[in-house]
């Protein structure tokens, strides 16, 4: 095989001639095969890394710490893998040791050598152009790669926040489409009052689009970023002008509010905004898994279950039973649910686990972030699209659940007392009479006055008139 | 208040003269407050307390390390204990820093002060027998704590188990009373194959039951300890013979199968038993969770939902609806379960946060093994007399739903084949038909012949004879 | 024993006299025990329940529901109960099935009662003043409970946010005396670059001071509730007025800025606010436990560890090793840290667990809310007052690290070149020699120049003089 | 393209005339698209699929439900399987709704046309040897499914215990390497009493070590499977013999003890050794992360930390700290454990959502299972060769320790006394003298007394003689 030599620390290293990487990125490899997911996986983070290395340069280049041929080539390096080039280059797993320094280290070589060649250079010569002393300039792994990580989950968030708002008009158009639907309500499980199929649906569209907003809040925390600070924040190495203008660039870069964080010696180790972060990632879990399983509860029958809704049919349920079609999509959802609450936990122990000046543990946070999006942002697609838009309502079941419950006898409360009311709903509930009929049989109320009090209008809002 | 004067390393304290305790237990009552549960709450810790201290003074006074005399008032003292004495002098709060230094000491002065009194002398008057140079002799927190926990969880797990056992008596009683009641069994809470409700309360009950084996199987890991070891398990200070005697003794006065860990030093900061132990806890508290969730979906309704049994009113369900009754016992078991998956993260984090020779974070595990153990008792215990003992079958539904069910005609798949089941299942699902109406009027099988095959007796067991 | 005779649906019981709660308490009493912790733990819940009934009750004497004389006497009797009258008397299990059922009752019995005293009555004399039909009048324990949830937990946060900033102010003014100790800092345990240990307790204080926002924030989220949905969010059987009319008054009786939420019947089965919640109460853990590893590192030895700092000695550290001090309590922070994580798993598998119209599990939520949110509150008086305020800096081991330190290197590299700084590096490392003398034996900088570059002054913050 | 037309319940579909997979694998990949991780990344649970397949192929011919020649060509494709072949055909997302349907017909459906090709046919001619009537015979999903995963979990552990074992085996070289490596013991981070660096490292080994046997007893537990339980455990449309026989040919197949669980209908919903066994590695990894936590504290420095062994460098440390080395792979273990402990979770939150008569989440425990058992595995070798085995002791600055050491006179205690012990620790502490000066200086013992008293003989194990 073709190999050029590199060199570092340790020593040499015969790296693929056709590896835009270099020996930093090849000992990474070698040492870490943890989950076998490579950075290639989230272009995001790719993109932000490339856009923190922009933005270093240009400020180096402003206050002349890098010449502007240098700054240029790294740059137009950089907006070559912004518009997508060498992705399949960031090779190295996302979970490492090293604070990030590998992935760090991946960027820099394959952005060195992307500018080599951009200069007229061959890979590997980096007298000419250096991934440390040049692509790395003014940075440290501990400012550079959290910097880009805040940049890349906010990048990631994007297609979230769309499939979440996808969703909801699903959710909103069968809100609309159910809206005459009545249906009884459930408390614990227990028949309670009627209310629209409708409601139901907007309820769940109502629940998920908060989050939206929650998200966006928490990209705001994610505003806030070290770069600038170095090694441990204090700025060791870096000139007093490069904190400000390099964050500059990186918002002028990254079309995102990037502001300088107030204490950088606590920024570099805090992972407060990852820990929010995730944390409104398991919120809208928990959500999207309450509403999956009401939709497998309403849905169940067709039978001997609920039956007030049918969702479309996805694939065959059952070798064994003929017929049978289960909801397989929210049950997909569900075990996302559960991944991603558990992603929460991760997060949670990595971020417990810092260590005075940095937090080893980072590259897990970044891995349990960016998957948890990733996976809720296909569990939202594939729930829209395979699951909610084909749903329908089993209008006659909703109907009959209604007139034969007991619950109905809420309703009737102001009219015919707490106490007739109690006694009536025992009786029904033993003998298995209707509600109706036994008022009537008892004279309380007649045919005109049940109608109007039993009517979808008197018991689905607020009601004046109570006696 | 009346006081007496106590000393120790920091100075000078005054402590309460009726206090059993000392000048330790007192500062750790002014350092820590954290749950507010002392140890008092966990009796079985308290005795197996004043076990090890027991067992310690007799292999002092058997390597002649402790005076006849003094021996001999040390486990006359520690024998009130066992029996229920001063219980309320365990003061300390469980959650505490110091690795157990504060529950330990609270035991040694405890013992010491009441090991005083029957020498004669008033409290306080350490010359004559002292909390650590005679209670705690030849020992270290660090062997004596742990030591003291692997044998008062054993004790905690008896109620425990005595709970569960009770609750699988119910469980098959009912088994036992439902044998004969068929009904259709659900898998993805979608109609599947017809069972017994017999046969789903026998599932449950060998369920949990197999917990009591895993149980037992988690106090055998405890059995192993580290008394002997002191400080850090090499021994220091302790007499070449008395790890063993010790051990001995703790085994004849706790009438456990204790024996010595086969390497002290890994044993001192090992936490592996109570991790092991908690996670039995969790498995068990995930089966009693499904068990509960199961009862709370079987009794929905009563009219729009599964409504195949009835739990038994335990209390008015609500306040604005007339003649409702909610599960609140399964509810409170669900909650309870959990709170104990929670409590394995706790055992968990802390088991984790271990360094070096010594794990600090010992008192949590300690309050979350105990505090899981009691909540699963209560739990077993309210499920077994306030729910399980008078639940009921809805026979008339459980019958009806088979009837009407479609997942019968799986067991025909045999006799007319897989297409043409498909096919009328898909035409019972769209127009209501039952399975039977429709196989006779296609001329497929005769009503003889499917009141055969559609017989429990058919349904239930595999089935040799398949056309 | 003195009793008085109640009754509900189902049956009659006999009550203790002198008992200010009633008959459908005294049930719930009988069937949850599960924590030993009782409502009255939590004194803020108590006085939210006692807000929201007066809310309703003044809501109901203005639309005409209830009539002035009870109106008045149940808002006589809440606000005593806000005075702190009758706390013991809220005596059930914070844990319980039936969604908080039995704390509205308990609530709604012990309002009625003592209102019934001011009317002139006897306990349990309900034809005069009803708990269900007047206390309880035009709610549902599905819209008073979670109502006054929100309002509770706002009012518990209120102590842990003095808490936090008493704890920050100790920091803050631990940053300005160590202000001029310059340390080494530490990335990945290894040595790093120069800093000051005022820089690393300013970062402390300015971590925490974030989440104060972060749980105001999170308060926010809790002033939208469902008061006036009812049974779940419909508003059946309450008035068209009611709903606004409620929340106004409990705004102006609780001086929180409550507002209706949007979609009631989406609010109340939502547990989103106290998932949020304990998301930050977690995230705030995460903090303090971070802090308390650094605090036990920092202080780690005396002889063999960091020895950076001094913790206060609170209480003796060892039986067997005489004068042995450890940081008991930030170890007593750290375990309680991990309860407040494992917590937030409780709430997170309590709200995912959500059916339909209704959250059965919500009172594990506000237990395990509340808990965290006192242990939180205890954890920082404790590390405020008994660690933070006597810690002391080691001032000349601080000085030592940094001068026999390899990592102020770091600092020559714009002087001497990368290069050459490796091979120093790697010389000192393996001689022993520190980096000062290697450089002037070298030749590559003299005294004058590599006192005034290895000054604190040039190592703390950016230079813009770098050769 | 070329493709073939295939059918179901749902219609037709053209599938790509090169797949071995038919049209409801097809399904399956269209709907879920979650992880990104197919069946092919785990060849274990292919392997044990395909015996779980030949098995029922075996039994089936024996009681003549399938044809010689067609069992004989299923067996033989599974044969194949197993010898490798077609692994990339399964290709299905591990995490799926509809309980492992998928996997199962993923994996009926290659069988199908590899044993079809055997008969010569082509692929998709299942007129003649049909996936679900002949390849999955005598099956349900809800039978097969869970077998296999049984099988494949304990064919995944033994990758896992090998990597374990070769981890202890370089623990306990080195061990032995360092076994006259005297040094401090530490307890909460403190200063405590002397040990070797070979006790040290001897702890760790046998800590590991005890969790083969652990991981071997809970494969124990999933050698019980409830093969021939068909949908629901009752068996329905399986043969009376089949039951048995099916689970002797598994045994055989698979070489493990395989046996038939006593009550079927408990085990097609019981995730109970599930849960266990990630409780297992659960708790493998506690410990796995308890000792790189020590490592990284062992290894701090090189001049400000604990300093006591060096870990073999295995990539540079710092882009801008020259010479820097991290502990690089300990970190990286580190994090695999947090996602294991998070991966323990996620099982748990699935088995806890089983409803009724199947566990719908199953997939997701498998996923994690699997991979927890894959990325332990990775860890282990990681940490043997790249760490561990490269792992050198600072022994002057291990002696050095015990030398400055105020902790020795524990030792001592049993000469002097703990009251004269106590006081010259205090000023050995506040002047910064050594134990042994002071103890000469006020002549309480001589040089001689000394040597032998603090000599590594006499610290590092139980003294009879101790005066």
């Amino acid at each position: 095989m073709n190999t050029r030599t590199e060199h570092d620390l340790l020593g040499d290293m015969e790296i693929q001639a056709q590896a835009w990487y270099g020996i930093q990125t090849q000992r990474a490899l070698d040492n870490f095969d943890i989950t076998g997911v490579p950075i290639s996986h989230f272009p995001e983070l790719i993109n932000a890394l490339a856009m923190v290395k922009a933005a270093a340069a240009a400020a180096n280049r402003e206050i002349g710490a890098l010449s502007v041929a240098k700054a240029d080539a790294i740059i137009a390096a950089c907006n070559d893998i912004i518009d997508g080039k060498l992705h399949d280059q960031f090779v190295v797993d996302l979970i490492q040791g090293g604070a990030g320094t590998s992935t760090n280290m991946n960027a820099n070589e394959v952005i060195a050598n992307l500018a080599l060649e951009k200069l007229g250079h061959d890979k590997g010569q980096y007298q000419h152009l250096h991934p440390n002393d040049d692509v790395n300039r003014s940075q440290s792994t501990n400012d550079a790669y959290p910097t880009a990580v805040c940049v890349g989950v906010q990048f990631a968030a994007r297609p979230l926040i769309d499939a979440i708002q996808n969703l909801n008009r699903a959710l909103s158009a069968k809100a609309l489409e159910f809206a005459d639907v009545v249906k009884m309500g459930r408390t614990q499980l227990q028949d309670a009052v009627p209310m629209t199929l409708g409601q139901e649906f907007e309820a769940f569209s109502v629940n998920l689009g908060e989050d939206i907003d929650r998200i966006n809040e928490a990209c705001t925390l994610l505003c806030e970023v070290n770069l600038g600070g170095t090694a441990i924040g204090t700025g060791i190495n870096a000139h007093p002008r490069y904190r400000a203008l390099a964050v500059r660039r990186l918002a002028e870069i990254s079309g995102l509010p990037m502001v300088s964080a107030t204490h950088l010696v606590e920024a570099t180790s805090d992972m407060g905004a990852f820990v929010f972060f995730s944390g409104i990632l398991k919120r809208f879990a928990v959500k999207l898994g309450k509403m999956c399983n009401d939709l497998r509860l309403l849905s169940s029958g067709p039978r001997t279950g609920l039956g007030e809704i049918q969702l479309p049919a996805m694939q065959p349920g059952s070798s064994i039973m003929p017929g049978k079609v289960n909801p397989v999509i929210p049950e997909a959802v569900n075990q996302t649910v559960y991944q991603v609450i558990a992603s929460d936990l991760a997060v949670t122990l990595a971020a417990e686990a810092g260590q005075l000046q940095l937090n080893a543990m980072e590259p897990l946070i970044v891995y349990n972030l960016l998957n948890s999006m990733k996976m809720l942002g296909s569990a939202c697609r594939m729930l829209e699209t395979r699951c909610i838009s084909g749903i329908t309502a089993n209008r006659e079941q909703c109907a009959r659940h209604v007139d034969n419950s007991i619950g109905i006898i809420t309703a009737l409360v102001p009219h015919i007392g707490y106490s007739n009311s109690s006694r009536i709903a025992s009786i029904a509930l033993n003998t298995g009479s209707t509600v109706r009929e036994l008022v009537i049989a008892e004279g309380l109320l007649d045919e005109a006055q049940l109608d109007r009090l039993l009517s979808p209008q008197s018991m689905l809002a607020p009601q004046a008139e109570v006696s």
